[in-house]
């Protein structure tokens, strides 16, 4: 069975809450990649090829090249932020590229200039800007928001727009109440109540438009259930939530790597160093709440202590996040991570990873716009789980336990490609390459 | 299709070449598991669960409980060594378990005393022991292994016999001209040839008498594709190379990471403190290169600069192993892996694992032994790539790459198991669950 | 001039409020070392050699056979505690040292009972225990004291006593008002003034009875205005504060390393992760700003940005404490340093200590309570400057800002001890010997 | 008593055989600072202050304020090297310094062109130049060196020349025979003995031109008996050997701070990578030899195994370099250590230095080109020991052992300044504050 796939034609927009760190490290980026300057590494859907047929067929082509996606030169990028700076100016605030890198792309950078955000202090307390929406009521700020994505569409002529939240983490809130159908969103949109919080708006202004949405902050959004009914009532692709970089994707790494051999996890104690905007907003407990949730649930569903109570059933797991200007956006996490084995003796595995925030980020936010206007041209409506490769806590069907190994993530998305192109799924068994063999000897 | 698998009854006997750290330690340990003191964590066979069916229907079995595998209770050890110290003295010579837990399991390692060895300096400088064969041909060695066997499995009144290389890493030597063909090996046997290494005697032996076979050094034996004709003539399971522990472990988990998110590698230097037996073989350059060359073939596999030239077309890898007695057992790896992202921009990841060398090393033989006894029961015979989960250079059919990824290895390990016993396989899809929520709104 | 010490006959005293970790851990050690079962590792005055006279003289006796102190076989432990547990229970639960070593020493042990602690769960809000004085003034208690170490001293036939406080970290509380004089203070103690915490009530019932009193933790104690003039009145010495192990031990060796070479500093932090009931007191904000007060002085000391501002004017430095049971008492630590040299480039230093909370701190107290007793029979009053080596925020006299950087506090140390011996100090000129060689040519 | 010190007036020329790395980047620090554009960070001579008098005086003046030295306006460069390539060049193929910093002096480093050097690839296999002096005999290589140097005086107008070596390593030779006394040195110069290496030919052609030497390699030079005597008898000032950056300065730091308390070191394993130059040339086994050498000694003299030999007996020392390419100039150092303490618990401390060689190299040779024209000034001829505290294999008096404690060195180097202007030496004693306090308050 082959899906049927809307070609990728003419051009899409790309728009992103959040000009900061992250989004403008991608628009330079691609402005870069598309005057022939650098390459886009990270992103897997433009360099990483696609195993097809037997491992002795040696048919390995490019994804982009299997899959029909939006070549680079035919994004447009745009978005919101509390900040008038236009994206040289944030790019250069930002302090994550070298500045010969974004002198090479500045008029590109410099007409892109953001739209006025939606925006909530009470939702981040660390955070205050001028450049902001005026309306009062969440139905006009959700109209402006609208008529922001029509003017974007029109004014650039533009086939398609898909929209990813590169914003800051907001306040942790349960997806309780008003979040649970869509009657109850609405009325409490109606009565403009403020548990909602912007992000929220974005979306429910996308979803509205037909516009694909991806969260990439630990917020509750497009995961409240009331949303994904508005979603799979518009035929609108979604997924969330929160980028999955740095430590948490080593600890999806690793993890898996510790469980695969059954080796035991007693503690695992994960610090960060960071000194961008981010480790700012984060340094209010608040907001780090949500992202420790989001943090903190990746070892319970990988090691699943139920099912092994003797290896995990005692693991002690702390996540640290601290605010250090010294490093700006050159993020370091150190992990400390206590294992036994054989008999129960310890072992100690230290990880130190020097990372850099938003280069790990910038091509994740790319594959994610390009990979879920796929699923829409494709008309795979509502939450795409095969996009939980890239997330630190993947959105699923109600009921449904997220993979969060990153290697299953992978194969979940390699298989789903294969399988809108009507390829064979790849198992590993691979023991008919011995039949062969036994065979030819006999 | 199911197999048809024969039961795992009576007793079965694992013999061991080499009675040091590893082997001491992992009989010591099925010793005090089978007394109630502890648990063989580490062994996938006995630890951990597999999945059948959808993640929805929550079947989880027990490996041990999902395929007929040997019980504990059921395994009889035995060995050869170059020293005659009986298991109780030469695992307190080790010391790798601490003193108590040996005096629990005293009687039962104290009765196991090693058969002579098969030995030859010209291949491991670095030893000497006098507990050795005195016969001078090959072919005599190889009856007088045969006759060990047959001696072993007949006092201990035994079902079936499985050996594990647990000796040293022997020198350096080319899969050429002797070792191409089973006629030039038998020829080569006659002649008393000196290029043949003492392991590939054992091996020999092994699969004369229908006992399957397993090398866990990284030393040319059952990979000689003479050995694989006889292997496959004979109707015997034969499966190599090299425990993957400690530091390629950790490669083989960390790298398929760093490739599935298309980051570049442009070094990875990997050093080891070590001062066990092993430490001091290899501070020997021609023990050394065999070792180099399985750790060394691990990434280029994995990162595969034929198909990603501009992540990993410049990649340097360097393995050091350092004899350093104040650790002992206690091995310690150190990684330095200098990683670049989207742009180019360089970041590094530092990996330091205080492991224990023996106790990761342990559950690896005891799973190799129980798998490879139930590919001889399926009638799975000639070399077993799906046990490559555990192997540093996994042996495969001529002329296949071997898969290095432990994720995939993992995956052809479980998939395997499926199939033998006709569940079906997983693929990590997973699109019927969405499915069936759009359903179920519409 | 030497001074006239007088001889350290009969039998010492050590009485510590806190019989927790380390103080069973100093005591179980000197047991052992006194069977001849261990070697008093760490201690300076058991274990250290002083230079004297000329390089070319080698003279270098052990410190214990160059001032007089008293033997470990003449010392006498005892103390207080909020639990009844004896000395071998304690340390059996505190699980720092292994049960084999406290078997052997258990008699010793087990006869050391705690006397009632004065405690008030106002200063330490994660501790509570019910072995405590049921007076209920601050007078009573003092008394109560007093009787304690009257009691003690009869009872063992002593010949001298010290304290040591070896007790959690009291909550923060700043050197105001009442601790300023001893007038207020004596007039806050009638008064029942609940702002006195309990160890300055061990510390005043100390002096009152001439016994000197070190302060091992944080908290302010003796270096209160108010008892500095008790103790001079009193003529009783006294030291403190909070013993320097672990991360702050390292810093104070690494930052005079850097300040030595002239390269800057620009960011430090510092994190720690312990298990045991210390890194539980220290869970709670309160009583972990005492400890991170006194953590965070020592770099502003040594590296004085006041008189350099190119290289320290922009130092960020800070330190995190987090409780990990996994870990117990053995305490880890990891340090990132942030430096710049040559033309502003930056390197950094990363530092990973797998340290023993009680085994580095235990003989800290000993050497403490031996020199202390040395500093009482020389007649060296009041604030001991000298043993600034083994404290994290050393006591000084009013005014006079402290040394932090460890081999000036080591310096000052053997100076010290060759000042009041009458031997040459030692300046590390040495040029007399080149003067010889010159003449010697000539 | 103050020495005279002849003024350092008029110009100094600093001549390097070696225009690599580090002599490049000095070479364009100095000019950078010279105009403003940066500060000479881990400059001790031109950053540092130094205490005079008592705490309280408030006196620390800067050391280039405290002791005549040649400003940095007054130093002229030159030097030899055996590629042709003009200093900016050199630098910029070094990749050291950033390309913009390098374009802001390129005009003073093109104008510094490479004499031609002496060059024997016996002694440095792995490199290879041709920008070499083409004379033959030891005698002739002497007088163009003496020519060299007189003509670089006199074009520049200078008042006085210093030389340090900052070539490579050359090959391990013993001080044996022809080195050990003046006239057999001269009798092999006569004889063209091609056991002499090229570093001594410049050594032997600086003393006779009364121009000090300072060596900064391990390889035999000025610490030749030979040469200590020529400079003796030519009054001239010499230092060697070794520049201490990196790895060895850390150890130099940490190894007293843990002899300072008494703390047991088992093993020490170091290891660093690196891909400059100077990682190529110690690929090479026998140039690694002499820098082993150098390494080696540090611990052993600091430790001092015969006065503690439970503390140090058994210590197990193991240093590595590796060349690895990706890191280039920036080495990095990782160190393991295992320490013990009380009762013999062991702990580890792991060190990893991301050091960048050339910028801790350079401001080193600016001191030591600096103070030992001081010393020359101040008519201090021969071995200049209290420069030991930049150097790894410090050189001495005969028979008197070295000081490798950086802070032992340090107090010997700030002595050394004090002594010769005539202020009190610094002993750290400091009884007297307490002395004036317990007065005053009698």
């Amino acid at each position: 069975m082959k899906y049927k796939i809307k070609e990728a034609t003419g051009k899409l927009g790309i728009l992103m809450p959040g000009l900061g760190a992250v989004a403008t490290t991608l628009i330079a980026g691609v402005a870069s990649v598309n005057k022939g300057l650098s390459l886009p590494i990270g992103s897997v859907s433009q360099m990483s090829r696609i195993r097809l047929g037997k491992r002795t067929e040696d048919r390995n082509p490019l994804i982009k090249d299997f899959v029909p996606l939006a070549g680079l030169q035919d994004i447009v990028f745009g978005g919101w932020d509390l900040y008038a700076d236009n994206v040289f100016e944030a790019a250069s605030k930002a302090k994550v590229l070298e500045a010969h890198q974004l002198e090479a792309v500045r008029e590109d950078l410099e007409k892109i200039v953001p739209m006025k955000a939606v925006f909530n202090r009470d939702f981040v307390k660390n955070l205050d800007g001028d450049h902001v929406k005026t309306q009062t009521t969440h139905r006009e700020l959700i109209e402006a928001l609208r008529a922001d994505i029509k003017t974007f569409k029109a004014e650039n002529n533009l086939d398609r727009v898909v929209i990813v939240w590169c914003g800051s983490t907001e306040k942790y809130i349960d997806a309780e109440d008003i979040f649970t159908e869509l009657p109850k969103l609405e009325q409490a949109l109606d009565n403009n109540d403020d548990r909602i919080p912007p992000s929220m708006l974005y979306c429910y202004a996308a979803i509205l438009e037909g516009v694909p949405y991806v969260n990439g902050a630990p917020n509750l959004t497009c995961d409240a259930p009331a949303i994904v009914e508005l979603a799979l009532e518009n035929n609108v692709a979604i997924a969330g939530k929160d980028f999955k970089t740095g430590q948490t994707l080593m600890k999806t790494i690793v993890a898996p790597g510790l469980q695969a051999r059954a080796l035991g996890v007693e503690g695992w104690f994960s610090t960060n160093i960071l000194g961008n905007r981010d480790g700012l907003v984060l340094d209010d407990p608040d907001n780090f709440k949500t992202k420790e949730v989001s943090k903190l649930s990746v070892l319970e569903e990988i090691l699943d202590a139920n099912k092994n109570p003797e290896l995990y059933g005692d693991l002690y797991h702390k996540v640290r996040i601290n605010y250090y200007p010294p490093h700006g956006d050159n993020k370091e996490s150190w992990d400390n991570i206590d294992i036994f084995g054989w008999m129960g003796y310890k072992m100690q595995i230290k990880i130190n990873f020097l990372c850099r925030d938003s280069i790990l980020a910038a091509p994740v936010v790319l594959d994610l716009a390009l990979f879920i206007d796929l699923a829409q041209r494709s008309e795979m409506y509502g939450v795409q789980e095969w996009l939980s490769f890239y997330l630190k806590s993947p959105q699923t069907a109600p009921g449904l336990p997220a993979e969060h190994d990153i290697f299953k993530q992978l194969m979940k998305l390699q298989n789903t490609l294969r399988h809108i192109k009507g390829e064979d799924l790849i198992t590993h068994l691979g023991l008919d390459y011995y039949q062969e063999l036994i065979e030819s000897i006999q």
